[in-house]
């Protein structure tokens, strides 16, 4: 069927309307970081890429393998929005360790960045303030921030948030929530002491404002140390939504992870889930339901931890020296980022050209923030690497450190 | 560790904020006609659901076991917003037979929902119009009324969207965008013939308002006739984001689709995909690539075709006699689903009660309208259950309808 000629002629590149949220953004600096980043002979510790040698490919196959022959016809055809009961009553039994959790109170998400969008679709309002460390995880940022949020971030110290920040923030910005990392914490890698997250959690019972935690690095333990979630603090359980994720422990490829949370917001977070994505993909989902009744994740993230540990150790060592006077660097005790903050007079982001030209990229930490930028900040991740290729790198980066003497 | 005792009271049952968008919406009158019509010797019509009998189980399980084999660490790693090559190249490669299409103009995502979304993000402020057919795909309308989109129905008849009351509507409204399905639309099953789609094509290219043209069902054809997009129309490539999805050609439960677009706005929608689940699953995507390159689609499709196409011809067969004077019921050339007007004086929302009752659930129409409902409407998809089945279910539907006169 041949259309009839046009009656009106083509005009010139066509214009699509953007909303403001994306106006120019259509190319970001970070893409062009992380294309840098990418070029040959780079060692780039600037993305969180988990080393694919560590998956557990034999494992998460043969899960696959079990969920088409056993589960095929139900693995292919349409699920439930809240998510496959199996996957929820996994993720349940692994929360219960530290909180007590129904498979009921699970809502999955294509990984955790889904969900801090369905948490950002289901609560947030233009103009609404989130409050959120300073540093933090950019693309929870930008999830809030596409809902017209206004983003503002909260001081730190080793120990995380600081809980008289938070509260004299809580009191001039009545924020409608806030985001936190307390383990192993993105950008950073720092992790809040027990008896700062029960601070935190009588700040945010005092004020009444909800807690959305991310927790993707917790299991991610350097030291065989866990921390339960602030979640799992007294009374924090009903007031807070706790974010999960695959993606750091088993692959993030297959996008999986899920939100724990109690009473109505749980239905809430169904619709909005269901108006973004109708619901995840039914045969990951099972697949990583399987893989977590039948494969030992402890066992395997134990391994990862122990070469990331090792990884760790090397960049901690070889950053040290090479670091200027006054510089300050975190000591992670797990996950998969290092932070260092060269002081005042230094900017990471103009650096960068330097040390790409060098072979090692980073990325610069003004990103970050989402308000008063530390332009002198960088985040390094140690996983992606071996010792040997780290220690070489990072005394590259030494040379463009001296040779970048403070203005 | 154990933390301390709380300072302070735990409260009564805590209640999150909830976005004016969701507010009241933990339950819809939706998803309870879903819970009746799963009850037990219920025969229902309700869902577009593909009968799982016909899935190609073994094809989607060789894909699987493929990619694993031979790409399984790229597979389980992190991927790219855009889409993974190879699927973009193989979505291009289909589309390419009515509109020629580069891999570059592909972005791949979770589904059509996850499309849908992804445009609203990319597209709409709050209070823009959105102009759609009436009636029209519910979930479209959910994800444009998420971004504070006014939406609004625009007359139709039997060759779908009426170009004379489309122009009306752009004049007196001022849309941000159209929305159509063209193709074996949902609800109503009806096809947009060619010389129409022309009429629509110099519509929107006279008003210059861009098309978001949904197609997921356009490949499930009974006569052999297939339609080429509005999208192929000269002039409209440009001006139009096509959505494809896999859901209802290969299986539901992989969510995977795609949009064409052309231009900057190809950078916006990558843009607002990461924003809301940084990429669809890796997996997935080089699974579903796979089996498009090995599979022959186009022969399962019509082998689908033709078992839909006889359950088609037993609803209609079933139904014609049982509808009540002055009914009008439509016939769909391709696709899932069939729509009923009872006319004036009939309720399909009260009569479902019945219904179920009598051991028959359909979806009452007036879901489907964005506003202005005719609620003596009923959605009936055929493709679920064999013929048999289906005449003898829509016999008793028949008795419920005979036992309603017009009030």
């Amino acid at each position: 069927m041949t259309p009839s000629a046009p009656q009106v002629p083509t005009q010139h590149p066509y214009r699509f309307p953007v909303a403001a949220r994306y106006a120019g953004m259509e190319s970001s600096p970070l893409k062009d970081i992380f294309a840098l980043a990418a070029l040959d002979g780079v060692v780039s510790f600037a993305g969180g890429i988990p080393d694919p040698e560590l998956f557990a490919l034999e494992d998460v196959t043969a899960a696959y393998d079990w969920v088409l022959t056993h589960q095929g016809h139900r693995a292919l055809q349409y699920g439930v929005s809240e998510g496959e009961a199996e996957l929820r009553e996994q993720a349940a039994r692994r929360l219960s360790r530290d909180l007590p959790t129904d498979a009921s109170q699970i809502r999955v998400t294509s990984g955790s960045q889904e969900g801090l969008f369905v948490v950002a679709q289901a609560l947030l309002e233009p103009a609404d303030v989130v409050l959120v460390e300073s540093p933090t995880y950019l693309a929870a940022v930008q999830a809030f921030s596409a809902h017209g949020a206004r983003v503002i971030g909260v001081d730190t110290d080793d120990d995380g948030v600081i809980p008289e920040a938070l509260e004299q923030a809580i009191r001039v910005h009545h924020p409608r929530m806030v985001y936190l990392i307390p383990t192993f914490q993105n950008p950073t890698g720092r992790t809040m002491p027990v008896a700062r997250r029960q601070m935190v959690a009588d700040v945010l019972q005092r004020s009444d404002v909800p807690l959305i935690e991310d927790d993707p690095y917790g299991a991610l333990s350097f030291s065989g140390s866990t921390w339960a979630p602030i979640a799992a603090l007294p009374g924090m359980g009903a007031r807070t939504i706790l974010l999960n994720s695959m993606s750091k422990l088993m692959s993030p490829g297959v996008r999986i992870g899920w939100m724990r949370a109690e009473g109505p917001i749980l239905d809430t977070l169904a619709v909005a889930k269901a108006a973004i994505s109708m619901q995840s993909s039914v045969v990951d989902q099972l697949t990583v339901a399987r893989y977590l009744e039948v494969a030992d994740l402890d066992a395997h993230v134990a391994r990862v931890s122990a070469v990331y540990r090792a990884r760790r150790d090397a960049m901690a060592a070889a950053i040290a020296p090479v670091l200027p006077e006054g510089a300050h660097v975190t000591h992670p005790e797990g996950g998969m980022f290092l932070w260092a903050a060269l002081g005042e007079g230094y900017d990471a982001q103009t650096m960068l050209a330097d040390a790409v030209d060098a072979g090692v990229a980073y990325l610069p930490g003004w990103s970050f923030f989402a308000d008063h930028a530390d332009r002198s900040t960088m985040r390094l991740s140690f996983v992606t690497h071996a010792p040997a290729v780290i220690e070489t790198a990072i005394g590259r980066l030494g040379e463009v450190i001296a040779a970048h003497p403070r203005r």
